[in-house]
Parts: C-alpha cells; sequence; structure tokens
C-alpha cells in the first residue's frame, strides 16, 4: 500500500522507524515493534527494513505515515513522493530465539541465523534480551558454543597470516596488574612463533592491557597495517576494538550489562571467537581462580578447563588450559604507565623487576613453547627464560614498539602522590583487589596513563607500622584529593 | 560532581537521558543504561532519575553533559546553570529480577518492589523483558502470582463498590464473535447483583467486548462516573483502558509481544487483577479449548483451572471455572455492529437470535446466580432463562446503554457486501477462525464499526454447491476489493 511520508524531524539513532495510524496498524495487523519494508515508490533500490511504531494522537491519517530523520533521508524523500509499505515476515531467528528460551537445541544454521541479524541490527534489544536469557536459564553445549563462536567470527572482520603455527593466550579477567601478555607475545616473537595479540580496554579495570601497551606506542591500528607488521615482527600487542573483529559479540554484552549475565557459553564464544577470528592454531587460556578472582572455585575452573578444550577441540585449535591462584594484584604497578614500567623491568631482567610478573609470564610462556613444539616437554620454561635473559625478548618488544609507532614520552608516574602507611605492624593476610582497582581509577587510571599505584607491600609480607604499604599517583592534584575524600577502606588487611 | 549542561535538541520519550563523556563515564564507573540523579544546582526539586549515556567522540568535555530535550525542560536550565550529578545505585528490583532469572522463587515485598519500578518507568525494556524471560522459563507459583495480582493492583487504581456480591466473569480469548458478556451483565443486573464490567478493545481480532459495545453506547468512561453508573443500573459494560488499572500490566505486554510470549504466571496474573482490581468478590472464568482456541488442550485446560482456583483462593475471591469446547466463532455476526445485532437479538429473544450464543450466555449466567447465591445449585440456568424471556434482561441493557450515554446511530452491517458461496456440496466440517478474523479485519472491522461477517453455515451443516456460507459487509468498497485482492483461502472445509 502507498502512503503519503511525513517527516518527523528527530534522530532515533541507527534504526529506522516508521510511524502509522491506528487505523492501518489494525489493517495490517501491526503492532509496535513489527517491521516492514519502506521504500520510494519508483525507486529501485533495495527496500529499507523499518520497525513499526503506532500513533494514537490522530498526528497521522490512515493515508500518511511518519518517517522519523533518519528513515526519511535513507529512503531519498522529495516532494510529491509516496512510499511503498509491505509487512515484513518476522525474522526467522524470533523463532529460534523463542526455541532457546523453551530450553530445547539450536544447530548451526539456526545460531548463525541469530548471529547475522544480530551484526545487520535486525533484532531489538528486547529480542536480544530473550536469546541472552534463554542461554543463561537453559546454557549451550559445546557444539552450540563451538557454532557460536564460528557465526560470530564468520559474519565479523577476521585475521589470517600464513604461518602455520598461530599462537595466542588469553586470560579470564579479574587480577590488577596482569600484564602477562607484554612480556609473553616477545618472548613468543622471539622463538620465531607467530603472536598475533589483540587485547581489550578497560571498561571496569584501572586498565588493560591495551592501555598500558598504549603507554609505549600506538595500539589502533587496522586489520590490513598489522598484517605488514606481523611479516616484519611476528608479533604484536594492538586494541582488539580498532580490527572490529566479533561485533556481534559487542552488541550482545550491551544487553547483558543491567543484569551483569555472563551466560557461560557467551562468556566461552566471546573469548575462542577473538582467538578464532584471529585465524590462531594454538591456544593457551589461564583461568585464576580465588574468592576475588572472577572464578571463585577450583571446581568452577576445572568445570571450565574441560569446556574450553572440547569447544578448542571443535574449532580444531590446539587448546591448553591451566588453572592459578590468585588473590593479590600481580606486578607492583596499578595503572598504564605504572603497569608499563613493570613489564618493562621483566623484559630489561633488571635486579627490582617484580619476581610475580616474571615468574608467571615465563612459565607461560614456557607452556605456549611447548604447545607449539618449540621445546620439549617440561623444557619450556627453561627455554622461555633463556630468551628473555638474553635480551631477544626485549629486542623483540622494541622491534614491536618501533612497529607500532613508538610514543615518545617519557614513560613515567603521575607527579603527585602520595604514601598509605601501615596503622599497625603485623603479617599482611588479605589485599582487596577491587578496592585496589577504585584507589587507582578514582586517581585517574587508565584516561590519566600516569595515575595509579604502586604496590611495596604484597601477601605473607611482614610490615612494621608507619611503612609505607603503597603509594598513589596522578597528574593531577585534585584526584589525589577526591581518593582521600571518598574515603575508600584501605585495601589491606593486617593480621 | 557539577557538570556545564549542553542541550541535545531531541526527544526521546518518556525517559530522561544524559549524556556524559566518556572520562566522565570512567571516572564515576558509569556505563550506558546506569542511572544517575541530576538537578540543577542550587534547585530543591527533587533530583531527577535520568538514563546514562556515553559519547565517544569528542562533543562533550569532561565537564559538560548532554540533556536530551525532556530531561533539560525537566530540569529547568536557564544560561549559566550547572547540573549536579550523583550516582544512583541500581534500583533494588534488579536483583530480584536476577533472583527470578536464576530460577529462585520471589516473596511479596521482591514483587511488589518490581511492580512499583515497572510502574514508575524505572526499568528500562532490557530489564522487563528479564522480568518477563524469568517468568516465563521457570514460572510463578499460585502464591507468587497471587503477590503479582495483588501488587499490579495495589500499584494502580481500583474501583471500589459498597455492595457484598460483586460479580465478574472472564474468557480466555480466541474465539470470534464470542460476546457472551453482553448477555451476562444485563441478566445479572436484573436478578439485582452487581457486576460492574470492563473489558477490552480488540488487539488482534475483529472486535473486543468493548468495540462491540461501543456500537450501542459511549464505552470510554472514567472510575469516578462508573461507581454513579453502577448505583442506578447495578452493572456497565466500559472501556478498561478508559479506568487505567493495571497498568503495570500493560507495560508487561509490550515487551511480550516481539516472541507472543504468554508467561502463565502473567496470564493469569492479568486476569485475576482486572478482578481484584475492580473489587470483585465473585468470578467464573471459562476457559474455552480446541485446536483453534488459545487453550489447546483439555489437559492445559484443566491445569489452568486448578490455578485459577488456587489463586482465587489466596486473592480471597469465590472463584468458579468452566471448561467448554469452542472450534467455530460463536453466534453469527464477526464485527463490532454485527455481533451488537447477535446480543440485541438474544435479549430481544427473537426467533432468529444465534442460539450457540444465547445457549452459552445462559450457562454461564446460570452458574454465576448459583455462586452468587442467587439460585440453588442447578437451578440457574433456569433462572436465567427466565430473566431472559420475561425481557427483564432487555430492560436492563436498555437502562445500562441509556446510562452510558446511548449512541444514537442506526445498528446495521455494512452498505456495501458480497456472498461466499460454497464451492462444493458436502458437510462443513472445519472453519478456519483466523481465517475467518482475517477476513473481518481487512473488511475494515474493528474501526469500520459496519465492518464484518455474517455466517450463514455453521460447523456439521449440510451445504449445497451454491449456497451462501458467509456475507461480508464494509462501509467502504474499496476494502471489499482488497479482502479478494489478497486472495485469503476460503475459511470453510466441506467434506
Amino acid at each position: 500500500m502507498d502512503f503519503i511520508p511525513k517527516r518527523i524531524p528527530i534522530k532515533t539513532g541507527h534504526r529506522y522507524i516508521i510511524v502509522v495510524n491506528k487505523k492501518t496498524a489494525h489493517q495490517f495487523d501491526l503492532q509496535p515493534g513489527d517491521r516492514v519494508l519502506a521504500r520510494k515508490k519508483g525507486s529501485r533500490k533495495e527496500p529499507l527494513r523499518c520497525l513499526v511504531e503506532i500513533s494514537d494522537n490522530g498526528e497521522f491519517t490512515a493515508n500518511q505515515i511518519g518517517l522519523f530523520t533518519e528513515t526519511y533521508n535513507e529512503l531519498g524523500i522529495k516532494r510529491g513522493d509516496k512510499v511503498r509499505i509491505e509487512v515484513m515476515e518476522k525474522p526467522a531467528s524470533l523463532t529460534y530465539i523463542h526455541k532457546k528460551l523453551d530450553g530445547h537445541r539450536l544447530n548451526a544454521e539456526e545460531i548463525n541465523e541469530i548471529v547475522k541479524d544480530i551484526i545487520e541490527d535486525d533484532l531489538t534489544d528486547t529480542e536480544l534480551t530473550y536469546f541472552v536469557s534463554g542461554t543463561y536459564v537453559h546454557g549451550l553445549n559445546d557444539e552450540e558454543t563451538a557454532n557460536l563462536t564460528k557465526s560470530i567470527v564468520n559474519n565479523g572482520q577476521t585475521l589470517s597470516f600464513k604461518d602455520k603455527v598461530v599462537i595466542d593466550k588469553h586470560c579470564i579477567g579479574g587480577v590488577p596488574g596482569n600484564r602477562t601478555t607484554m612480556v609473553v607475545v616477545p618472548i613468543m616473537a622471539a622463538a620465531g612463533l607467530t603472536m598475533p595479540k589483540t587485547s581489550s580496554r578497560s571498561i571496569t579495570s584501572p586498565s588493560g592491557t591495551a592501555d598500558t601497551m598504549e603507554v609505549l606506542c600506538n595500539v589502533t591500528i587496522d586489520a590490513k597495517k598489522l598484517q605488514q607488521i606481523v611479516k616484519k615482527t611476528k608479533g604484536f600487542i594492538a586494541w582488539g576494538g580498532g580490527v572490529d573483529i566479533a561485533s556481534a559479540d559487542d552488541k550482545l554484552i550491551r544487553v547483558r550489562h543491567p543484569l551483569s549475565l555472563d551466560p557461560e557459553g557467551m562468556l566461552l564464544a566471546s573469548i575462542m571467537g577473538k582467538k578464532y577470528a584471529a585465524g590462531s592454531t594454538h591456544v593457551l587460556i589461564d583461568i585464576p581462580y580465588g574468592p576475588q578472582a572472577k572464578v571463585k572455585t577450583i571446581n568452577e575452573a576445572k568445570h571450565l578447563k574441560r569446556r574450553f578444550e572440547k569447544i578448542g577441540k571443535l574449532l580444531k585449535m590446539k587448546t591448553r588450559v591451566i588453572i592459578t591462584f590468585a588473590d593479590e594484584p600481580i606486578g607492583q604497578g596499578i595503572g598504564p604507565a605504572l603497569e608499563a614500567i613493570d613489564v618493562m623491568k621483566v623484559l630489561n631482567n633488571t635486579e627490582d623487576a617484580p619476581k610475580d610478573l616474571r615468574a608467571k609470564s615465563l612459565q607461560m610462556a614456557g607452556l605456549m613453547l611447548e604447545l607449539a613444539g618449540k621445546a620439549w616437554k617440561g623444557n619450556g620454561y627453561k627455554k622461555a627464560k633463556q630468551i628473555l635473559e638474553s635480551g631477544e625478548a626485549l629486542k623483540a618488544m622494541q622491534a614491536i614498539i618501533d612497529a607500532q609507532g613508538h610514543n615518545k614520552e617519557q614513560v613515567r608516574p603521575g607527579k603527585f602522590s602520595y604514601d598509605v602507611i601501615a596503622p599497625k605492624s603485623g603479617t599482611i593476610t588479605k589485599i582487596n583487589n577491587k578496592l585496589i582497582s577504585r584507589i587507582a581509577r578514582v586517581a585517574g587510571a587508565p584516561d590519566d596513563k600516569n595515575a595509579g599505584l604502586f604496590i611495596h607491600k604484597k601477601l605473607d609480607d611482614k610490615v612494621k607500622k608507619g611503612q609505607t604499604l603503597f603509594t598513589v599517583y596522578s597528574d593531577q592534584k585534585e584526584r589525589l584529593s577526591q581518593v582521600q575524600d571518598q574515603q575508600i577502606p584501605n585495601p589491606y588487611t593486617i593480621s
């Protein structure tokens, strides 16, 4: 049917919306949120998929429709044009979303249909939420998860490298200062292994690997450039958001946020998807567990380990999973610059390099050398240590930094600082990671690259009353006052 | 913290939205969809609850915030004003929604908190969807359903009548032409029982009871006026939407639509809530079942019957539930005027009054007289029949029509019509209700009051080739052509 378009001078974001009169809605059996195909009468352009809103207030007659700005422009309406409307079937993916909500398994085609519609913005937030709910309540089994991963990857941008071995690692977050990636990548590169690493920026933490790397060099690099870099340096550490892989994943994360839902299947697909999209053949997954980590118990960690291994197999990626106990920050720096300083100390083999960051990085690098066949089983750690101590890892890191675009600014902690001292003598029995992160964020991390903490004392250390536990840094003096104003409790428990 | 407001000249509907810069978001740990309290610095007005959006494109500096039109106006911003922002805790109801999604039971307070937040528009569509999902997947038990009903009612408008007995009925939809209400209400009124009936308009059917009653008189009447009418006439048949009871229910229905979800607990709460809000003490529920009805099997119907009885008990309403088989339209008219004609024939005791509508109405009225103690058990049908045949029911209906505001227009079928004839001889073995409804809607019902169908032949009738099966009416000739253009299959199966 043909309608006279009336422009509604309001932008609605990325969605195309048309408004119909109540009578028209009745006639076509339309309800708010239904979909129609709209095109300018006589136009040969592909019809535009639009969402319907219904107006009840007499603003439009039965032969008029309202078009919001984007819809009006996209249809290319000029004075006197008419708009032809055709009712669209509901997308097939809605049937599959319903099926999942009812507790049934979805096959590869069904999952792919959902992911395709997510990427093409054909599903509303309400519809996406039903998909997340179904997945959260009924779970995704290993096959569904592998299929979800493949769909997310195949419907997005991918990287591909000609190398036989492409190695990657992932650590399930929640541990501040955990910057092993920046030590592991240069060790791998020095060993001749291709490791194209895309990392995330901070969402709720004081710094993500991409934020920390950004202190040293550029991290926003497109896929084409990254492929050139790898040829030269074997590895890179770039921001995943610059490459736009797994965009369906990002859209799902938005509706997961209000209830902070982490449906296991989606978590697994999200992690494995990024590896798969980067063309990884070998993957090491680190699952830190502990009361303060994302994964709380060893049993949960074991369950996840089994699933990662299974899904890795289905995706034909050689996957090794380690479980580590983690109950305090790793390294001494918290915040982009302070963490970058830690990393460079380890790569430079300085005396004051944080021992835990060094040890954990070597452990992971060793396992990865074994996984990729660059070291005999049991010999990886030793080999990784040789590469680190010989300075080859440092050299590889410098080459990567140069290739990504060296940041010439001095790497230093914030200009202003204050010490937090032990209120009594004793042994440190707990460090609250959440409070550590909060202090670093209020001090300005990650936007103020130089803001954060330097941790002097760690778990099980003995302290005397008045000794410095940690120092807070910022380039903005008022941020330090804000930390003190907010009266954040001391993260340290001394017994 | 205080910000400089920048107006964004876009309306966002009923929600208040503010936009903050990414740095500000980091600093306050805000993510899109989080909530803040905003007020004009120095103002004593209650702070405004706003949803946060985050801008990434440099449109706002760290000390500016963007305010969409409604937010800007509501805060009463003038040149030079600053806006103070305070981060709000997530509403407690989100915790309860999460709890339900995890499969736990909710207590009365938790349910009430959710309903309160729904009514105050404090929950986003995504959050509402999680509540619907949890309810759909895990169900609501009888107590939860009774509590949901109470909360919906107590947080909305209610009607109250001084009468000891306030009787009501409800039929679980899906059967075209089912206008028993308009026969039952006058019989109850004539028997001296108070029956304040709020009915719905059509959503996807050719007519709702409110649409059909509207052919005879006004149905949009506010709560105060309705209470006056009841004093005079004992009963009324008004549009529920004019009274605004159970508005939380309407908001839930919106997010249920995309998947057409009818979580049982919500369906029960929605039906019983309307009775409870109208102060009903006695309720008859009719559950039609059959392959074409909303309820498909007798077992489903029995299960619902048990739940209605239990919830009725918890709400202290005397509830009787009947199960009826229904597999064809009731009466002969489909569409507002044609159905009103059927009803008036029954009340006038004319020879050609549709027998099925008469019989079903008398059955229900009889049971209601028994339920309310106006007839001995087994004697209700007889008493209802007396009231109908004596003309008292007709008199009561005329009084109701006058009290609500008589519509003086002639009640008649559409000016244009065409007959659909039997393509062969035989017995009618199926009438497809969905196709009947579709034809009536394309012909113009319910907006064109006179559009619809008159059914000449019913199930099990014998027909000869060329006899008229049904006649389609409309006041707009082109609508009849549209029915033919759409090539809707013949709803009749003749074997």
